[in-house]
């Protein structure tokens, strides 16, 4: 949830139900608690200093999922003296947070869990955010193989880790992968919208991507072949998008009101402005949809979605926000 | 005002007064407006569609001052039929916005604003925005000079322009130039807080950086030589700084609890997530506070400030949102 931290987008998102649901932040799983939603998965290495939240939260719905990797955490779970349920984050391969799948410290760790009295040890999760490093869809597959390879070869480690809940999930490999197999759920995020990214790495094409930025072209300078709207890194954030493919940087695709790609780049933002260089003559007051690099980064800018349908306004979603 | 965006910093910047100020977009002009400033200047070309807003905006306090930079705007304006306060855009060398001061064109579109019936014609305005650019304080200097030079070359290509305010402004230039000439007003705005950035060419040192985003170490991986915080892209913007002048990316000044750097380099910023890398341990738990490379975007991320002299909070301050 944490790409769009709508209820309306969660609730579309299981078909008109209410979950389960991974987010990114305490406030998110708060909101959608708030919203109805029951059984949670906060999917980041908690704060100690978090747990009363955590614990509270937890009291009022029906599952609360935490995340650890250390045991400097868990030690600070047992002294709350809560009984959360518990995840532990294991490194496939991105090498941010978790424990390495094949160190001995991992294992002791995960036994550690096990023996816990205070927390319940509910599963080993993962996430392949270097499918973000990607080239082409092969590059994604291969990735995937890992991301859910390394949860079950994790778990024969020791038998009594065989119960354990495998939960794996990025946008690339959720989005390419035609059948998850060695793993029990699948946390994708991005895909709710797609974005610029996605669309070089072969996640999905151009006309897939369903969020925009809607703005105007307020200086237009034909002897620099260049035009200024005005939306800059407040509006849709300085994400570089997939330089590690298209070094010529554009911070988002700029299309026509129909999100028909125009030619032209949107080469630099600066807080309130964006500097258009192109082919394309866009005079003043011209408007433009800009397809953002990052959706989950350029969505968080915003107190409030426009929902359209056939070129209508004919929703408004509003996003939790903060921490 | 764009930099913090509360009327706490706007009156301490005035020394307890009410202006005048220069503000990024419409929804802070009426923020201040709201809270008693009431000679305002939006400092960005502003789109013909919200007019209606400015009009109404201006109706109400003693002066609203816009920019234009071009012929459409003006005539936008005109049709409008309001009689707005209006700068003419200059470009001094950033290539951002502004008509060029040595064009034909611009002293037409000035002479065109001069005997506008509509309009007032307040003055030249410029923003030396490639001040950033540079390396250190003398690149600086030279710019400052520029930008300064500009507006009073301008004004002198006809003698019906002398009356034209001549207004400035970039914390690098305000910071290192001793005395302004030719200039009647400065406006910058990023000094309330400066940043790691500002630190970098020489606008100030790291001990005059007074904005910080506090962050908790939540997972530590010594065998990496790395830790992750709970601060990422939505907590510190995904500006890279001054990596024109150092090319090791880092995302801000990470430092202890008493704003002492600690050996390490934020090195990457996923949503939620801060990778430190270097030579500190940082132990789950422990808190830093991060520098931001780029303050003003960086303050863009919070609902709120909280107020530290010595080591307490003293204060809360809420900052304007939206466009």
């Amino acid at each position: 949830m944490k790409t769009h931290k709508t209820i309306e987008g969660a609730r579309l998102q299981h078909g008109g139900n209410f979950g389960p649901i991974t987010v990114s932040t305490l406030a998110e799983a708060e909101f959608f608690a708030d919203g109805g939603f029951r059984d949670i998965t906060y999917a980041v290495p908690i704060a100690p200093e978090k747990l009363d939240r955590a614990a509270a939260l937890a009291s009022r719905i029906d599952r609360l999922n935490l995340l650890i990797d250390s045991e400097t955490a868990l030690r600070a779970m047992e002294r709350r003296g809560f009984s959360f349920e518990v995840f532990l984050k294991i490194d496939c391969g991105y090498h941010r947070a978790g424990v390495s799948p094949d160190s001995p410290d991992s294992v002791a760790l995960a036994r550690a869990m096990l023996r816990s009295t205070t927390i319940r040890f509910h599963g080993i999760l993962t996430h392949a955010g270097h499918s973000y490093h990607a080239r082409n869809a092969d590059d994604v597959r291969r990735i995937a193989a890992e991301e859910a390879g390394c949860l079950t070869r994790f778990r024969a480690l020791d038998e009594e880790l065989g119960f354990l809940v495998r939960s794996v999930g990025s946008t690339p490999t959720a989005s390419v992968v035609d059948r998850f197999i060695e793993v029990d759920e699948v946390r994708p995020g991005n895909y709710i919208f797609y974005d610029a990214f996605q669309t070089a790495i072969g996640s999905c094409r151009v006309e897939d991507v369903a969020v925009s930025v809607l703005a105007t072209v307020v200086g237009s300078y034909p002897e620099r072949r260049c035009a200024i709207i005005d939306a800059g890194a407040l509006a849709l954030s300085k994400d570089l998008g997939a330089d590690h493919i298209d070094p010529d940087v554009s911070y988002g695709i700029v299309c026509d009101l129909d999100l028909s790609p125009l030619p032209v780049r949107l080469t630099s933002v600066s807080q309130e402005h964006g500097k258009l260089e192109g082919i394309a003559h866009l005079p003043v007051g011209m408007k433009v949809r800009v397809l953002p690099n990052h959706s989950c980064l350029t969505a968080a800018m915003f107190d409030r979605y426009h929902v359209i349908e056939n070129r209508e306004v004919v929703g408004e979603w509003r996003p939790a926000r903060g921490w």
